[in-house]
């Protein structure tokens, strides 16, 4: 449960921990006149990091986009705090990255849709034609960049380009299946979703559902992630599992995997547009 | 996570929603020098209700078992809220209540002697003999209450007399399979903890494994709940399910229902033992 | 794991319980050089019942659609077996029956486009227009059957004749949200699949997420079945659920529910294709 | 389901596929008077391996331990099977290994003395001597091991003694937390079951819940598997997972595991003891 039609602000923290943060931060949003529809917080005893999430309404709050952080600064400077605030007029622009498989990418087009993600899609992108009659139906632009050989870095340009053109807030990988390089990365920290279709951080790498297969086991998963630079190693948002048997082919995981992978990327991507997500120390705080 | 050795205390509430709750609250525990451990909240949109746990550490907080009502009463007041304290250097006493079969009895022993549940267990009671080496071995006085036709209303006041000298903070129905009649439940709401066999309110009732068979269900579940005076109706704390397959006859749904109602009912208790569930509407909110 | 492009038949039975059923089956198949595939059986102790399905190859096998019932008599009426034989060459005609909710529908035409689902569909019919589009998107015609008050009867014989013309095998209910009556019912018994969201018997009948919130429990679920004259009280094929909180509103639970439903019933519609089910006692055996 | 208390005979088959198998063996069983209650087969499609399971009632049946493999081997000659037959009424002896953590090990006793397990238990070991009440409660004979810098081998000859002198059939590695080396693991091939605490392939080796609170998993598992000279890398016989999230510190994590652990040894002990495990390229089929 979320703001819905209501007009809210989102207020995301990170500060050593210390006393008095929640009753500073709530004091703050009530003199402003902010009514405060959700407050999580979390405190990582292992490092003395304090965690917060905040939603509260505007209707009746002083704070603007425009004064909000010449009124805020003050007490984010008392506690050290890392911050970011998010309006809810401003819908998130998401592209999607996709390579052959049309699975994940009709799963996400088919929720936002059905208004179950709240973004726009300025752009579809991928090395292969074969998906753009499925952006084209959702009617969504759609970018082919083919790679080739020796090539990688243009094509990373390429892709670049056209996520600078489109303005995107983020990048969800739908099944990419090619490892993003700098040129990609670089200034997308927390901001490039992935899919890895094994339960990390097993099988992490290529083929993994051969190698569930071969290793004989009897659960495979999913896992949602944000992109690091260290392969299928960067910070676990989401994850899911289904038991198989040994009746179940290699064929029989990819079948039963499509299905983990739209719900678990699927989640992943609505908990980053409601700003429910943290990241420290390579790992997610999840304020579902 | 709890305040583990530390001292604290544990604040539940129940109000009409407001604005400015979370900062009056939050800055009352801060100008008594409270530090917050933890803080949830959840607003019911349907009744517009508030509901908000804390706790935070006594270390360096003036406020004790003598001053609490009087310093915090004027905050409660003016939001018109219900409220409950809980001290940690209170150890809750637990009544356990049994019939003929062990598993519940005994897994909530082995937890209790593991330290997984914060407990003082002052009486096991049952209207059977047969667990009674079960008690023993754990060092837990045994009380066997038999049942007669014609007299429960006897039987139920002389269980009565036993928790009342035992006296016990809340009873958990270990498998009783007895229904509880006005003598026990008066003065006990939202204080006896049952494990029922079934998903409900799927089969509500007797013999719920039986007739899971007979309805040829592909999934079992087993639901603790507060005791209400309509059976199997009262409010749900947790739940669990387990897939089973035409070829489980009902012996193997009970033993797989088994493990179900173990873990199930060690939830439940625990999350009463730390004061993480807040009753409303015939409904818990369960603060995890 | 099934015979794939090879050619093959399916054969289900249902005797019962004797001596020699396995050798005698297995000796019919192998007698006529059919190879054995794969071969489940499962006796029902408490109705001594048996029951079989085996999938052989038709490669080298002098068994085919002319001359099998002839070869086959004298040993099912021996044990005194009903039977169904199916050759993998004839493709199940299959009608998709929806009211306005799309992710049914959508999720069956994907799987089928994508090759999880064997089937022909020639026909999806409703009772409004507003799915025409994803109908015609997929190439497959769509009939609007509107219903009006007190045309009920006549409302479905205009569908029952829509799906004679199409010559269906079966039909899924895809979010119908029509109860059948006779005039569908009629003829087609173990061959409509419904999907109903919840977990039954918990929560048949209307609004059963809005039932579910209202009760408070911590998991809910989707059921498929075959569809009889008692209302959510057919033969259950599959059922699969999720955990929810206090904090899901009931469209967060229609929302989760979206899910389980589209998983569940593509689940049942698979197992149906491939000859998977067989129905006793109002319960299914199930042939993973 | 299995024979219960009828006296029967399990047969455990592996060979190359061919045609006729199932009718062969079928055929066997009949022709020598055995009522089949079960039978299972699966055929592995990349290494054209197949395997089957079958149980047969002894009453009226002429096969006996002692004329058995004279009558049974032509035919296993002809296909060139390995194969085993087990005699229900030869009750398999099972050894528990154990370190200092209890749960496991009671778990298993609490499962025997509720009749889930079929077993006799002669010996339980260990290195320490913590847990020789939990044994001596229980009735088994409890033998401490200590194990002392540089004297590994005569630890293990010592427990290899002990288990000789006990004739036990299979051993249970119940959190004996040491890494068995060849003077343990010659000569019990598929016959050391091991719970190992965590989701394998991830996490194998030391500490693994530590490790999967570092890299921030969304969900934990267990997995139980036949010891091999690799550690942690044996056939995978059984594995469960549960949710954690950012609020589960590494105790958590721990607390969350037990239950797994418990749940998913015995599940692997109870198909161990019901022979419905075959092991084959490193992996398990089970019939369940």
């Amino acid at each position: 449960m979320t703001g819905g039609s209501r007009r809210t602000a989102r207020l995301l923290i990170a500060c050593p921990d210390a006393r008095g943060i929640v009753a500073a931060v709530a004091g703050f949003v009530a003199e402003h006149g902010g009514n405060l529809l959700e407050s999580d917080q979390h405190t990582d005893p292992e490092h003395d990091e304090f965690f917060m999430r905040l939603e509260f309404e505007l209707e009746g709050c002083d704070l603007d986009r425009g004064n909000f952080a010449g009124a805020w600064s003050p007490l984010a400077d008392r506690f050290g705090m890392s911050w970011q605030v998010r309006w809810s007029e401003d819908v998130k622009r998401m592209a999607i990255l996709v390579g052959k498989q049309a699975h994940c990418l009709q799963d996400l087009l088919w929720r936002w849709e059905a208004g179950e993600l709240r973004a726009q899609i300025p752009a579809i992108i991928s090395n292969h034609a074969t998906l753009q009659p499925v952006a084209e139906a959702a009617g969504v632009p759609f970018h082919t960049c083919p790679l080739e050989p020796q090539r990688e870095v243009a094509q990373e340009e390429q892709v670049r380009s056209i996520l600078e053109q489109a303005d995107v807030d983020f990048i969800v990988l739908a099944r990419y299946m090619q490892i993003l390089g700098p040129t990609l990365l670089d200034g997308y920290e927390n901001r490039i979703i992935n899919i890895h279709h094994s339960f990390l951080p097993a099988f992490s790498g290529g083929e993994p559902y051969r190698r569930a297969y071969d290793r004989g086991v009897k659960i495979i998963g999913a896992t949602s992630h944000y992109v690091t630079a260290d392969l299928d190693a960067g910070p676990i948002i989401a994850q899911s599992v289904v038991a198989v048997s040994h009746r179940d082919a290699v064929d029989d995981l990819r079948r039963k995997g499509r299905d983990l992978e739209r719900i678990v990327l699927a989640r992943a991507v609505r908990a980053h547009l409601e700003d429910k997500i943290l990241v420290s120390q390579n790992k997610t705080v999840m304020f579902d």
